[in-house]
């Protein structure tokens, strides 16, 4: 079972939005492995998966477990509307190396609950990495209730479930439900991850360790050391990133923009954005560095 | 400009619940044909389009294209969220010799609208068959709104835009706007072809049509003759497979379920279904036989 | 059982915003019903109800039997949360002169369709005027089912229903389903009014038609006789009321501003508006204006 | 400003299911002050209070805190749609010596966050007591943006937040936006009380501490003192009174009736509820005592 942070990585493109920048790709991981977080998940929502072609999700899960090399464990996002590509990447994902695989329900038509457990079932049938649940109701439309993880978490292949739905009623159901049970929970939105680590979760899934990976390792450990003071000034950088970094212009994508906008910031890779998104213009840039060059030296100050 | 009922085929699955059952295919396109209808449209959301692998997409086009050997037009749905499996899809549907390509809004991101209309304006410049619209809000989560359809119907490759929505007064405000205006508005509920057809729409993509062809094209001529005895007895048998069909069954899927299971029975193809759908059990089944046997013995009252 | 064109009321405030404008509702109420409409429908969505204090509505529901004396049906919303209250309007209705009353699903918790049959079943046992139905789901969260309205029908106290939710589909659905049944099935939306009526809908209740009661009364003539050369004309108007009256300004409540500000215009009420909401700025004034002009000078030709 | 546990008090009714059981309110009222609570909520969603008569709301608001009589700080839930009855609520509240008030925004209309804003700041302007904001998206259809948070704020009347949309994303911005000001920011959902206080919320609206006032209060005391083994135990019993009490049956309504089935499993009050819900039948209720029996137990062990 993996405790502590696992970044979802970004996808760096080259200029045509489309096509792998595997420069910058070796650069990403060298900069995440070096914060020194405990796993790395790729093709995930902040990996935008489901824009990039299959040519090139196969690529990245190839030379992503490639240049980790086994350092930390690698997740492989698989959601897929179709089993049958899901079943391909899992398999291109075991051949790679990699550590496991992560799917979201199937998101273009809604689903009934019987559907969505007899999907996961059959699917945890048909790959051979172990499989995390990824519930993402905003994105999917179908939320996985929680009686359905309940039933699911019976097959010996599913190990936990990452949950980015930012309920945390939901969330706190499921650690009460699974305590002392085997079964990986993990919360996707990096604002609360400290605050269900308190209360039982194994860690987050936090798209902010792309940038500044060591502010969230620190923050996991400060937390299970109940460092509040320590917590509290983390927390507070994570708080700026989530207000300043991910909420310029005014469509849900502003956090992809502004992820890829503050890795530019560092000099770590390119905005480019797969469509239907397009990178932040110049003002909207201007705002993310002068921003990022502010958390940048609060954080050096705090770490060192 | 079409104009009439275009048949959003179901795609004929072998047992294994993926590959294409080619037989059924092409039992199922000779019915179509058969019964007048004035086009095909291949790979929509009545196709399980996203549910199928893309080597299963690809032998449907081609398949579809040769058996057709433009007797009507062939239009291929190559709705996705990556941009370049797209633009794949509909270079491969040129090929084949279809007549357009139809693409829904990228459907895991919810998009703003202005990300949407460039979007679609960049996947017009890149596929050479003309580009219809396809608004299917429940599934996507965006809607393609009023504003956004006028400002794409500027590019010269897109010429349409098919509803799923429902919602006509949606429709009735495009019908008006583009009222003696090159472009062509088809409304997918078969429920509402009817009526949208009386105040101005072009026709209707109808499921239906697969299993009663006949039945939707005599529908479309008695509302252009404007011959409300007709389109009363038509539009009665409409509703009976909407309300005896598609409504089995509690889940969203039962549209689907319904559609396969009546072609079954009426011995054109089998139920097969691809994940994470299931056909219906026997118990539905029954059902569904008896009352598809009450609408053909109706029916052919009718039309003799 | 009512058939043709029922508008539902503006509310007609003083500059307070609070206050029954009583002067307002005269000048209303005479236009509406010199323009030969079927009934009048008060405290509705149109008319604000929810927003008006219980004082405010009840003066509305004895002035306007008192005006309307009997010339034509009045139709009272007596849409509440709590019982009590709705049947509290209901007697007060009965004892003014009232013809009916009309009920939506109490909308502040979202209630199962088991939980919604109870409510209309015992809130029907507890009016001693007929009720009708009022489906609004965008606005109560809760859609009254076609089950739900077939068990609900066989009260006798319930007569009919109201679907405002813009889905024909559902509509058709009740039409077949009560195909020669005494149950009064009218549309909200005008956009498509004269096509549910084709196929079967006893009337609309039209917005518009509380500032131009004839286009929509012809309209229906019109639609009945199938003249659909005169309905092509009439239609055109109600559309471009819909497009340049209704939509100016980016929120929900555009309807309603486009509404009072219309009459306004015309010279008939103020604009007054209750809170939440505020009357349209000069800059849309202008417009509306402008528009409402044209449209007149439109529909004086085509009446006269 | 307020720091601590509130509690959403139910309403205790007689079996009409309308009137106030003025017996049971008082019994309730000293349960839950007896338990060590630091205030009192009337008239919240939890209080049923959109299903009340204004005569009902208006006698609990007298006769409550006339019970509690400045023992506690008494909040008046005065949220409504028409701000008329909001103000008349308010004023009856201030007599009735009330400490605050608290509102929803108006949940008919779908609203603009411009027409919010002026909505709360109008509000704000016309009652006499500190008015608390009161995020309710699931209910109210509108949520109370950040930013909209964040400038009413300024109002010099308007000094607090109960956020029950159950996302703490959400809450953890407000929670860094507000940090160091004087602004009270409270959580709904129990089962995220501890954590986010933990991280720098106020407290916790928790209703059931009508049933258990203790358990929270100790949880809350445990919380600020950093105690992680007695929250542990803690919040256990509170995640098995959510999810063994709160969720039989398979309605929304779940909660209220299994709120008031525990109220009745302990002899405080009656399970009576307003329409449109109805109380548990016996099969649920066998559950709830059951349930509520284990709980009791495992809590008086905890705290003697």
């Amino acid at each position: 079972m993996i405790n502590g942070i696992i970044t979802p990585m970004v996808t760096p493109l080259l200029s045509d939005n489309l096509s792998l920048d595997l420069i910058g790709t070796k650069k990403l991981i060298e900069h995440i492995i070096s914060g020194g977080v405990h796993g790395l998940f790729i093709l995930g929502t902040t990996g935008e998966a489901t824009n990039l072609s299959y040519k090139t999700r196969i690529e990245l899960i190839i030379e992503s477990c490639k240049i980790v090399n086994n350092r930390i464990p690698v997740f492989v996002g698989i959601t897929d509307t179709s089993i049958e590509e899901s079943i391909k990447l899992a398999s291109i994902s075991k051949e790679a190396g990699a550590t496991a695989v992560v799917a979201a329900p199937p998101y273009y038509y809604r689903l009934g609950q019987i559907e969505l457990y007899k999907y996961y079932w059959n699917l945890a049938d048909q790959v051979s990495l172990p499989l995390y649940l990824y519930n993402m109701p905003s994105h999917t439309k179908t939320n996985i209730d929680i009686d359905t993880t309940l039933k699911l978490s019976e097959h010996p292949n599913i190990i936990g479930l990452k949950d980015s739905s930012a309920n945390t009623v939901y969330f706190q159901k499921l650690c009460h439900l699974f305590k002392n049970k085997d079964f990986c929970l993990l919360v996707g939105p990096e604002e609360v991850t400290s605050e269900t680590v308190l209360m039982g979760g194994n860690g987050g899934v936090n798209g902010g360790s792309n940038m500044f990976p060591k502010l969230y390792v620190e923050l996991y450990k400060a937390t299970n050391a109940k460092d509040f003071k320590r917590i509290d000034e983390l927390q507070h950088l994570v708080m700026e990133i989530s207000t300043k970094i991910y909420s310029l212009g005014s469509f849900g994508s502003s956090y992809l923009k502004g992820m890829k906008g503050g890795l530019a910031a560092l000099g770590i890779i390119e905005t480019n954005i797969a469509p239907p998104f397009h990178s932040f213009e110049e003002k909207e840039m201007k705002l993310v560095r002068e921003n990022i060059e502010k958390i940048k030296v609060e954080l050096d100050k705090i770490l060192k």
